[in-house]
This record gives structure tokens, sequence and C-alpha cells, in this order.
């Protein structure tokens, strides 16, 4: 049986235990949604304000060179490659993964004529399905989304898919993929493969390149903590890179963005996939929650990720035993950095954990969902916010009414 | 003759003159570059401290819904919207520029199916013409961008133009386009009219309702001052929106983005423009930063814009006679909130205006370009950036061999 002992002496041992004042967290909250929206680190907020205080209001449109905008999605980008497994110039940090998504199928599709299908999995998360819909819808000619279960995608990869379009980490139940046995598989059948990293980047070690792993998105909002609605990334492997095009042939994608020429030229490299101006205020703060990551290891994270994730499935069934169906997977090699657990009150009794200070989320209809950030959560943390889960069940607090409303979930 | 007294009493008469105290501006320098990005509004750096301090930090997660994260993009939108002659529900701050062109661009083309060219001028904003190059590349089927000289493309509207893409306000040299009549124009040949309003919304007053407007979009980091790369803005008619999709058919233009089903379905009217996440941090900055609008008319702005202008090209005339050629319209009504110069030596001269405090900026190769914003310019400001030009060629001053050092220009 664990014990809060034990899991404070964890705490004491724990690598990463300091890291966690690098970030403001507000008092009386275990925060379990940095899955959804990552804490703020403080480098983060100061980079913001010194962004206000100077290099916005005073050195103004100077500072696209003197503050060093101009590159900053190249930068970021690598910053960020670094922590899935790329190589330098093969990531960017720009506009929305929805957004980027669309570059990297119109790409997929362009590098595989003749191909008709996308393949996905009909649990991916919605936008990657939407906009796989979007484009087919767009360009016609017999392109269609094919979606599958995630236990059949293996069989249905053959010569008619153009790409294989997945994410690493369920959103919904925290199954992960093989990314190396699924990416071998897409190229034996002469595919491509797009990765959606939303949920796996910064939670978990991800090896794209040793992986050969073609197209990549993900999210910089969740476990990089780059503030709401932070830019997201986009990666292409180098050996593909002097194919690619995008049709969002906005100016920054241009080879000589500040000569104004009429005609479109795509720049070397990466570089070749920015569309419009970037977001500053958001990108800024995302490089500097980048900073963080600074002699942390991806596999020490994961480390902890696991026995805390691994803690909380076993308070949960030590003292709930039966509420509770666990959807994520139980071997922590085949989850994410968050467990989900099935109750047909799952809206009521998250309403009841927020108003106690325990943040998760709801997936409807009926899932709760936890996300576990090493870099931020205690151990104890975790005791506690099983501790307060079952307090609310035992003494059925979640019936009271209030708890019953719907709002929108974000 | 203009003197610097009559200009004094200009700024006493002024009815804009306090918004100046509304933005935080650097000491000693005269900022003729609002035209590229805006001045800071205190009101956009008080909201953004507040988004760090409390909604991110504090907050988090729940502020998707305690702070109206969630529908910023239509808010937003309809509070340009206001600024632009647009009726409620037809703008929507989102993505940038370039992106929300190719929606744009994209619906245009399927709204009229067997029309082949996208017709624009070859003085139009590179991106824009890029766009429609990229659209053109993807979709294949003969549809291909024309782009013809300002002057001939009145003539170049005919049966063939699925739709005319212009932008209202040229950017090199503040050439302003007849909104009415090009929209009419295009109208009775059947075509869609697009105008990209960059460098006129926030400049001057524009009608897209009353003129009928199809489709627009326009920058929120000038005029708007929502700081940089400050999300874009889009635009389409009420009566469109029917029959209006996009490709990028990301979650957040979902009909119920947070019940996460995995068909798209459009979202009721212009939401369902929207892709992915919006940039919270830069769109709370724009929110903040339109409140500077609040009992300020678009006529007043274009009234002190005309005058600032004017008295500009009249002292440039009057101290430097035959030294720079005068690029802009010379008549008002033709030019937007800009005055363009000509000199073979355009950027030592800029580089020793700025040396000395006095910011604008170059298009290569020989254009010297000075915005005017009359929420935080003064006409005594006008009279001394005029002075110190004055100075500078009286003094050869730019032939100093650190002024001709070149630097990437934004």
């Amino acid at each position: 049986m664990l014990t809060r002992e034990h899991l404070l002496q964890l705490d004491r041992q724990d690598p990463l235990a300091a890291l966690r004042d690098q970030f403001v967290l507000p008092a009386g909250t275990i925060y379990l949604d940095g899955n959804s929206l990552g804490a703020m680190p403080r480098a983060a907020a100061d980079r913001v304000r010194r962004t206000l205080d100077h290099d916005w209001s005073q050195a103004l449109v100077r500072s696209w060179n003197s503050a060093g905008w101009v590159d900053l999605p190249q930068r970021v980008g690598d910053r960020i490659g670094r922590l899935i497994g790329a190589r330098e110039g093969e990531t960017l940090a720009c506009d929305s993964t929805s957004v980027n998504l669309f570059k990297l199928l119109s790409l997929a599709v362009k590098l595989r004529p003749g191909r008709k299908l996308i393949l996905s999995d009909c649990e991916n998360f919605p936008t990657d399905l939407y906009i796989a819909e979007g484009l087919s819808a767009l360009l016609g000619g017999g392109l269609e989304l094919r979606s599958v279960s995630p236990g059949e995608i293996e069989a249905a990869i053959d010569e008619r898919v153009a790409v294989v379009s997945l994410s690493h980490v369920n959103y919904r139940n925290g199954a992960l993929y093989d990314m190396a046995a699924i990416t071998q598989r897409a190229h034996n059948a002469g595919a491509l493969m797009l990765w959606d990293l939303a949920h796996s980047a910064g939670a978990l070690p991800i090896h794209l390149a040793a992986c050969d792993v073609d197209l990549a998105v993900g999210c910089g909002y969740k476990y990089f903590n780059g503030g709401p609605g932070a830019p997201a990334f986009l990666y292409i492997a180098q050996r593909l890179q002097a194919q690619a095009s995008t049709p969002l042939s906005g100016w920054f994608g241009h080879q000589r963005p500040f000569d104004f020429v009429p005609v479109y030229a795509p720049a070397a490299g990466i570089s070749r996939m920015l569309a419009g101006t970037p977001a500053i205020l958001s990108i800024v703060s995302l490089d500097a929650a980048l900073d963080v990551w600074t002699g942390v290891s991806m596999e020490q994270v994961r480390a902890k990720s696991i026995l805390q994730c691994e803690s909380f499935v076993a308070l949960v069934e030590q003292w709930m035993p039966g509420v509770f169906e666990l959807v994520s997977p139980r071997e922590s090699a085949k989850r994410g950095s968050q467990v989900c657990l099935r109750h047909a009150e799952a809206w009521p009794i998250m309403q009841a954990l927020i108003a106690r200070g325990v943040i998760g989320d709801v997936r409807a209809p009926d899932i709760l969902r936890f996300g576990f950030t090493p870099l931020y959560l205690s151990y104890a943390e975790v005791w506690d916010a099983a501790s307060t889960l079952r307090e609310i069940i035992d003494a059925d607090s979640w019936r009271q009414p209030h708890y019953q409303i719907r709002a929108k979930v974000t």
C-alpha cells in the first residue's frame, strides 16, 4: 500500500523538484490539466513584460532586428526540435496546429501523387480529422480521409495511402502509439508518416530522426507551457525539405521577404513553411518557457510521469475499488502522461474536484482526464488529488445540484 | 508658408490630442512607422499583464470561459468591424493576413466555379500575390493569378475573373483605390471583390457594407496598434456566409468544438472561418488596443491625417525643393496615411533620420516611407521631422559611412 510518507520521500529525492519554483502556480490548487494548458513559467512572464516595456513600446519596429523577432520561428523551432529528437533545421514554431496540419497534409499528398487516402484513426483529435476532410474537399480528385479504429491502423496501411496521420498520444484516453513500428509500417507501404505530438511532446522522449519520421506537428501550450494559444510547431525531415512546398505561401516563407518582389520563391529549408507575420507576444512567451528545459532530460521527466500516473491509479483503485473504469492503458509503456477514468457522473465529480482545488477536465460524455506534468507537480500532490477524489466519492458530495450545471468545456 | 507656430496652434485645437496619453512612446522619438508597427497603447500592456498575472497563471485553463478567451475572435472581430463599416457578425480576428487571404481566395474561387482568374495588381503587397500563386498551384485546373498595373485594373475585370484582389492602400506609395467604384466594376462583371485593408483600416473611413464588398482581410498591428504580429482579421459579407466554407476547417470553426465529434460541421455564420486555437496573448493585446477608439470618429482621424501629410509634403518642398520625388499621390483623396519620397540615397538618409530619433522606413531600392498616425502624432512633430530631414540634407550628414551599412529592413 502506498503511503503519503512514501510520496513525500520521492519528492525529497526528486531531481526535478526544484523546477517547480520556475513556475507561478495558484495557492491551494493541484493542477492536473497541464495537458490542456500548461502552467506559467516565470521566465515566460518576464519575457513578455520585457517585450511590452522595451521591445514593443521603446524600440518599436526596430525590434524585428534588434530583439531578433524576425527569426523566432526558426530559433524556437530548433529549441523544440531538440526536445523531440529532430535535427537542427527540421522544426519551426508557427501558426496553429490546425494550420500546420493543412500545410503538411498538402505536402504529403503532393509527394505521393496517385495515392488517394489520408489514413487516420477515428479517435484522433477532431481537428486532425477535420483538416484532412477540408483538404480532401478542396482538392477533390478522389482524395479522401479514411479513419479506422486504432487497432486497425496497421492493417489498413497499404499502397493506396499517401500519408498516415496519427496522434502519438490519444487526447482522450492517453493511449500511446509505437512511433517506430508504425512509421516503419507506413514506409514499407510507401506512405509518408505524420505524427501529431500535441499530447506527447514535452511529456516523454520522442526520437523523430531516429524513427525516420517524415512529418510532425505539435502544440506549444500544453507540456511546453508556452501560454494560451502559443504557436504550434511543425517538423519536416531534412531529406524531404528540398521537395517541400506549402500552399500557404506567405511572405515570411519567401527567400527574401524584405525585398518585396512580386513573384514567390521559397526560402531554403524549413523556413519556406512559414506563412504570415509571427504572433510575437505569443512566440516570445513560448521561447522563454522553453528555458525551463535547460539541463532537464526527457527520460527523467518520463520516469517521474510514469511513477506519478502509476501512483494515482494505485490510489484510486486502493481507495475506490470498482468506482471508476480505467480507460487509459494500464501498462505505462503504452500510455502518455495522463490518466483517464470513466464514470457516468464524470461532469459533477470533476466540478466537485475543481471546487476543492483539484483541476482536471472532462471529455464528454463520461471521461475524467488527469494530466501529470513532472516539471511542476509533486508526488505529494498526486496523493492529495486522489485523496480529494476519495472524499468526494465517499461523501457523495458531487451530488450537490450546483455541480450538475454544464458549462462550455475546453 | 507654414510656421511651427501654426502647427502648434493646430495641436492646441486638435480634438484627438489627448489620445496620445493613452500610448507609451519613447522619449525623444518621432515615430513615423506606425503603418508598419503601431505604438503600444497603455491598455494593451495592462491587459497582457493581467492575462499573465491572473488569467493564465492563476485561473489557468478555466480562463477559456471565465476570461472569455473562447470567443475573442468573434468579439474582437466585431470591434474591428465597427471601424471598417461592417455589420455585426461579418468580421473575425484570427490567424495572419496571409492565412486569411488563403481562406478567402479559396472561398471566392469556389463561389465562382468556371472562372479561372484571380486578378490583382503587380504592386500589391507581395504576400497577397504569393498566396494567390500558392492557391493556384494547389488547385491547378487552369486557375491562375493575373496581375496588371494599378491603372489597368478596371479594364482587366471581365467575365473570366473569379475575384479581384487588391490592397485598398498601396503599401509602397500610399495610393488609395476607389473602393466603391472598383467593387461595383467587379460586380458588374460577376466577379467577387476582396480588399486587403492592411494600410487603410484604422487610417481612414471604410464602408465595407455600404460599398457592398464581398470579402476583406486586414492587419491588427499597424493602425490598430494590436502589438507585433497581432492577429489579422477577415470579413465576409452576410449575404455570402451561408455558402461560405474554409479548407482550413479546424476545430475552432466547428459547430460544437468542445463536443469533440469526429466529423466536421461548420459553425453558423462567420465563426466557421476559424481554424485553430487563437493566440491569446496576442489577441487580448489587440482587444485592449481597440479601447483607444472609443468615441473617436474615423472622419476626425482622416482629417488630421490629411493635414499632417499635406504639411509634411509642403515643408519638404518648401525646404528641399527638387531633392525628393513625391511618389505618393499629391491629391489627398487618392492617398492613404503615408507620404513616400524617392531618393537614390534613401537608405543612408533614413539611417541618419533614425539616428536623430525620426523613425520611418525604406522600401528598396529608393523609397523613404513616412506613416502618419493621428492617434498619437502631433502636428509639431510633423514640423520637427521635416526639419530634421532638412538638416540632414543641408549638411549632407547622410554621407557618413556608418549610415551606408545595410541591415535587414522590416
